[in-house]
């Protein structure tokens, strides 16, 4: 499976934060066959929690699924450029690999998150047109 | 109140967390009247999650209690520095103060959670030898 087809199904899982009307992020933890393991969408509003990223929540499914929070080996597909708290748990579960969408528009958070993942393979901007369109579009409806 | 009898409740929390043969860290989320709104303990083994962190979990009961991922002028109690994560989520929450008992030994982490934690103030060595003690004692005995 190529990166765009997991990135893709990011894409479909910010859309559903979306049809809520959640800041749309979607992520997806796929495991060193390519099977999928985690899901998840944005509900911080929801659940009215900071903790409920997308990324978290793939994270907590996939670990759930594979009863270990060692992900080792595992990649995570997020459209956002994550945030430190996602960025440490994706360290701190070990996982081998970042793929994300578009970058955010703070400087600071990429010199953060560089750091907090300094030692993990990261891949960004793929479909990045995409998983922009529809932030900007998001921001744009709520003014 | 003073910050001891806060960082007290925090180590109690800890010492749940020790009995059940997780690394003892506590967190307590105070509001701006002194009233304790989250309370948690280090869960990661139980629930096979690096999401399950005291401040994770302590955050996520405050938030659930006053119905809003907005915890303004709140404060939080940890045993332990923040690791990114915590660090994140804190500054996510809009907390106004983080106390904590004892450092990490990895000066890089201090590092990353002062720049996330930049607009925030922090107080640390609130009882850091107990929290020391704590934390040292657990690592000895796994040994």
């Amino acid at each position: 499976m190529c990166d765009k087809y997991y990135m893709n199904l990011a894409l479909i899982q910010a859309k559903k934060a979306l049809k809520k009307n959640e800041v749309p992020v979607g992520a997806i933890v796929v495991d060193e066959k390519g099977n999928i393991i985690g899901k998840g969408y944005n509900k911080k509003e929801k659940h009215k929690s900071v903790c409920e990223h997308a990324e978290i929540i793939a994270i907590t499914k996939a670990s759930k699924k594979i009863k270990s929070w060692r992900l080792n080996n595992c990649s995570i597909y997020t459209t956002l450029e994550p945030c430190p708290m996602c960025a440490s748990a994706i360290e701190q579960s070990r996982i081998k690999k970042v793929y994300y969408g578009t970058s955010r528009k703070d400087e600071n958070n990429k010199k953060i998150i560089n750091n907090i993942l300094k030692n993990i393979d990261i891949q960004e901007n793929i479909y990045v047109e995409e998983c922009a369109k529809l932030l900007s579009d998001f921001f744009k409806n709520r003014r």
